[in-house]
């Protein structure tokens, strides 16, 4: 199954610089882990916003909020769940 | 997986009366199959709409859109469909 | 009666640590004494959200209210609350 | 219970003079039935608006249902409704 | 005139304890008052929110902002106003 | 009492000419009686709408909605009220 | 040309209150200037809000917005500007 | 002084086709004369949408309002008008 | 460049039945062309509503404009345009 | 390619009066650069807002939130962007 994520990121300025970088390199390591196992199968940004639109797989909603939930930065998103059928132009072959 | 489905209904004022009433009734034969096959687990009226809302189970969401396609009245639908994740507090037994 | 309840959680993040802890440990322990006694009849997360929607039981809109002000995170939720009203399908046996 | 009710009326223009008639008739008549016996607690126009503001007293929503779907221009109507919960001010003698 | 007034309060969590607690302690009293001199003629609370809906009576718009300004916690509060016009079925006794 | 009023004119596409332009006429007459006795303070077109914005003097919600009403174009309007309380600054001299 | 402005008046809580006090003293003080040379041609309050409504006279858009920035409390102002066309009927007299 | 304003076309389907065609044929006309005179500075089509978004130059509100009124297919237009205000960077020159 | 297109479809229901199947079967021919030529990356169903979630590659907005006004189907069509920028996630292998 | 970008400042009240005039310094010396290369085709302020519109040309989407991304003040911006394409009768000299 396939879902799309807009999700925007709201980093809270008295967080400590150092948090925030950890912050940032986790979330980036993680966000790499589904990019290469194909979790995360696409992934742009939303121009002129904090925000990404992402395409991920997942086995279940449980499946996709328990990644959500892996996320470092979940706490300071803000994630809206698009989620998506299959149609039946893509079985034709090309 | 289960998903919240919240069904408006909007039958034309103009579609002949036997036509309305043919679509009436497959459509509460439909709505009594997915009832007792237990893919309808809840459904409610809404007060003050002509919508319902309806508590589904669904292997996918490309099967749950194949059900609403099923449905006698789903050109004259409007479904707003809301995914939702397990949580913990139903694991206790009561 | 039921009533669908869309609860946000919304800590302040400046809550001392101890203090949001005792929060979510006796907000968890009311939630499961309102689920074992079947006030809370069903709960799911949203996904992507700090929220749950849970469906309630409840004599009256004034046993709701006073049901909601027992919360123990009350002065941190957003709670939208939809009526509903019973469904004849659900009077058909399966 | 108390719900307050904000009831917008539109009778489509097509429908004949006669009809519109008769609903308009029968309308009033349900609407004088629940003042009379109390059901129908206060009523209001909307400046501006095809619309009403009434304060229903209901035993529970699907009562309160019930009630909408015995209204002639039911069909014909779009309601919001907002549920009620009692407030201490009002156990204050007057 | 009446008026119906969405009230949301708000209480900034930094306000010292004893200055929200006498907040609430002279709110409480200026409802009070109003609701003896018939001014407040009916008061709910929202389920799921921190906000009451009120039924004003007022000489005029002028007076009724006036009444809102002399609320204790004004400062803190956002009040939705709906005017009301009298609906003839009200003219009927009961 | 002032009112502002949003008034959106939606006069329906298969309305009679001569009907239509017995409306023009009669709604002209009744706008330009009203702003002869004053009742009608101000009015103004809003851009690229077909709309006007009036301000409006009326000694009550219920006087005001008698005066929509006795528009002939009424049925097809639809009208957003803003009530407006005294400011002081009027109060000085000019 | 007039313009409506609805102006949304939001003092932070932590400015300090001699702060405060000579924004409030200033700002009264230029609206009186504009109020006395006719740029401010009406102004009122909104019931229920820290708003009020404008009517003012400006020879352009830019003349406008360097009346609002010359306003004391502009940078706490949020200002949504209505633009309005001459109605023929204001041609009448009256 | 300049405006921007969003114009969404609703032809009606029932509209004959000669007429629909006049008007077209008109209206993209009068677009050319305004084009050509300076009036009409920028268009632009809206992607996926009926809708351009213009910039026009005009004297007053009321003189855009005309221009408006001028268009042939006005009566089947939905315009959304935002002023706009000089900018200090554009004295510079480049 | 990618664009992220919301297409909801709105056939009028007085649609001659022969007109509504050439416009299907030549939409559909429309859409396997885009497909197969890598020009619609992505399709998904929405659930619950007659729309579409596609992921188009463009050279311009203008290409994707021509490319919307080439669909049979697009006087029905109501497109939401979302347009995307690279993220550097998708530089990584894998 | 052109776009439309309506850019809304937050400058948080607690930062350093330093570190906003150097924002300030630098946000407008890369708005100069912008323009006088052309990027920056026309820039307006929005009446009443702390906002601007400002219509940029840039080969790409990823190149456009290229250039958002080199705002000094970025980080305090929110952006709506509006994808514009070529509409015919800007083809026509004048």
């Amino acid at each position: 199954m396939e879902f799309l994520a807009t999700i925007t990121v709201n980093l809270p300025r008295d967080l400590p610089a150092d948090e925030a970088e950890h912050l940032r390199v986790t979330e980036r390591a993680r966000g790499l882990d589904l990019w290469r196992d194909g979790t995360l199968k696409r992934i742009w940004k939303v121009p002129g916003k904090w925000a990404v639109i992402a395409l991920y797989s997942a086995e279940s909603t449980t499946a996709l909020q328990e990644m959500f939930e892996s996320f470092p930065m979940y706490p300071y998103m803000s994630i809206d769940v698009q989620p998506l059928a299959d149609h039946p132009v893509e079985l034709t072959e090309r």
